[in-house]
């Protein structure tokens, strides 16, 4: 039987600000990546958060950025190695006194925007994060984008890791994203998306924008929860996938 | 053989700005409560607080707060036992996963500046913490004011607890603390708070500031390590137990 | 000719969270409170908030309130009036930078949340309030809770002030709210709201909750703009005046 | 008769923290760049830094820098233009209304770290603090950096501005500053350092790390005041100054 993950940020609120539809797309994932409290999320959310996901059997990641609430962690910091080894280091520890809190176990990490963004290519940062995670606990998942620095310096570091692909974002013919700044990056027709998201769990493979076939080696697939749309195509791929008896779990049980 | 600990506050640093005087104080104490970065602190700063703790053997406790960077965690808040619960799950988690990153036990919880205040009288945010701590980790202590709220919501939530008392405070005859407004309300000379706390530890008394002698429950000391004369208090203090063969460890490992 | 005027909180946003319908209710409102980024806000959603209220000739306020972004100034904190004082100067300050951009004046400053409320009862942090307000700009209105410890303190500060009445709250007998915990306190009829402002504004009086008509002097109104139930309502109260020949405006220019 | 500014950092404290020897150093300076609350700083703090700065006949400027306390603004963000435009707007406000309440005119505005290290050399970015500046107020000098973007941006938006030199830096043959990390950029010995300023003063030029004569164009010089070996470097060249006759005075005022 076909296993994949589909994970989603979830706990995006922040004290009176709602953010995401979490409650209507937690039923359609299977590891959601929680915000830490320092690009978004504050302890009540993230509980909260940690509740929902413990209902339905979903699996949970802490999701650690940069402490910028303004910026929504979507801005680079020149943050030292080590303070971002310990910003990660603090915020993993936040999620997982609430994973112990609600006796759910803490399945992974995977960073927020602008600091995932520095992984890709960065690998001292890319390092300072999977030190973090094996600080904390050795048998974490890092979730890394696939043929990142983030994948080496798992490798290197140790620890157990996962690459995800995106469900929405079109790719170059060398497997790389197609840049968000030009046309055609992001994908919007939910049944197309969930084809294209079975075929990588089946195949293992995607069209790139160029017509080509590629090979797609990942064990999670990223979809989002932030607006009615998007809450639709999550439902959707899950329905395709399960058409095709393909099962979506989580990839820390599933293994 | 007579055991006292001697718990301090400790990581009262925020970035460029340093508090404390942690390296001079730490040789002193056997138990450090640590700042978690909502009324002080920083990731790298607790850090560095916990690895110097190591050094020392020193026993970690996380030491949460108000969320008020600029009040230091001393003006009260109206926040909900919710809140307050979920802000101590938070700033519990983010302490032990750098005791986790440091392979250190986390010994204790002692809450913070006017979080404090509030439950030594105040039970609803007393069982708050309480919860707050079984729920991070059932076997970690909650370092309470003697017979304050505290002591009581620890009884009833069924955490192991110790009970503080204070070097340099003067106590009234029924043992409470005299209202550190009134004069006379804190002491300064080392020697004479040094022989206080040989009494309090061999004796289990203190005299009273009406002249009177009081019985003191405390299996642990709060002292300073704030400013230089602290230092000299502290050093003064631990000395001076020494002499008389009491012996100075945290509590969690003497019992 | 009758003039009244309609005062919303706005600029409420923060970051990547949206809060509030300023855009749908700005057009039928006459002054605004734009939160200056302690409790809500952000220097970029202050300064679309001057612009938007520009286009409209909508006069602007400062809507200062406790640095308690995650409780959205909500919470009381027990902050002392100089701390309250320094706090009211900065927002003002802050939201004067950006009238000063787009060349509009400052017309008055309200507080928020539990500052507002603390405000209502306590002279001396009402008078804190009140001194910040005339050190920045003696000109500028202090807007209060009619017959609070807010206009006594604007009052002896020598400031010009206006009181504030609320279309969609309660009144008891002797002219204060009736607690929002007790049923009936908030009214959700659009039509019957609108009415009562009508009666507000020509009258200058309104029915108790014990059916007794008492006088309500207020140069404003507090109406909402923060969901679409709240839009339709200010439209509705706008029409209603309109079409009795009421003049809604700015009290700052009506006088 | 020669003037030269003498201008300094101050009011970087922030809370319970204190950073600075400001009350050692102001006698000394005849400008200050009070921070404004975003890298360090807070409403109490600005306060009392423009009563001190009035008392000495002190001339007060604006110092913003990013929203990144625990940083202490020393790292770079990857703002906008519009963010920083408003970041800006939104902290010389806030400055601006402690210099009313005090009765102090605001002279200039010099920003912070590495807002201003990207200042240096990135044209929107320094356009984006020039049109903030002009915004507020457009007789607001902007001090910067001599050979900069900043004063490229100054120039083209139009504001009156200065530029600084600094008293303990080494400069290059080409007049730039020797970069910071290497050997022989900083000077540390006063008597050295005050003749060096005295000749910056008088015959408006230095001697480059090679031992050419370069020309300096500056109508301020930077000094420190944030440790006590820096305010006996500040006394020391403003000794000198006084003695060759030099008046030390603030620019917006000896023009």
């Amino acid at each position: 039987m076909i296993n994949i993950d589909l994970n989603c940020d979830m706990g995006e609120s922040f004290g009176e600000w709602k953010l995401g539809f979490d409650e209507e797309a937690m039923p359609f994932v299977s590891s959601v990546n929680i915000a830490c409290g320092f690009h978004a999320s504050d302890p009540l959310t993230i509980r909260k958060t940690v509740v929902l996901a413990k209902r339905y059997g979903v699996a949970v990641g802490a999701h650690p950025g940069f402490h910028d609430l303004v910026g929504f962690g979507r801005r680079r910091i020149t943050a030292t190695p080590a303070e971002i080894q310990a910003d990660v280091i603090y915020q993993i520890g936040a999620v997982l006194g609430f994973c112990r809190a609600e006796g759910v176990p803490l399945q992974h990490v995977k960073v927020h925007g602008a600091l995932y963004n520095m992984a890709e290519k960065d690998f001292a940062v890319a390092s300072a994060i999977a030190e973090a995670i094996k600080a904390v606990d050795p048998k974490l998942y890092m979730l890394c984008l696939a043929n990142s620095a983030m994948t080496e310096a798992a490798k290197q570091t140790g620890i157990p890791f996962v690459e995800e692909a995106f469900a929405d974002r079109a790719y170059n013919a060398d497997g790389t994203l197609v840049s968000s700044r030009l046309p055609g990056a992001v994908l919007h027709d939910a049944q197309s998306i969930a084809e294209r998201v079975l075929t990588m769990a089946k195949k293992k493979t995607t069209i790139a924008i160029d017509g080509t076939e590629i090979p797609i080696l990942a064990q999670t697939i990223c979809v989002h929860g932030d607006n009615p749309d998007a809450v639709v195509m999550v439902r959707t791929i899950r329905k395709r996938l399960e058409q095709e008896g393909i099962r979506v779990a989580p990839f820390g049980l599933s293994r």
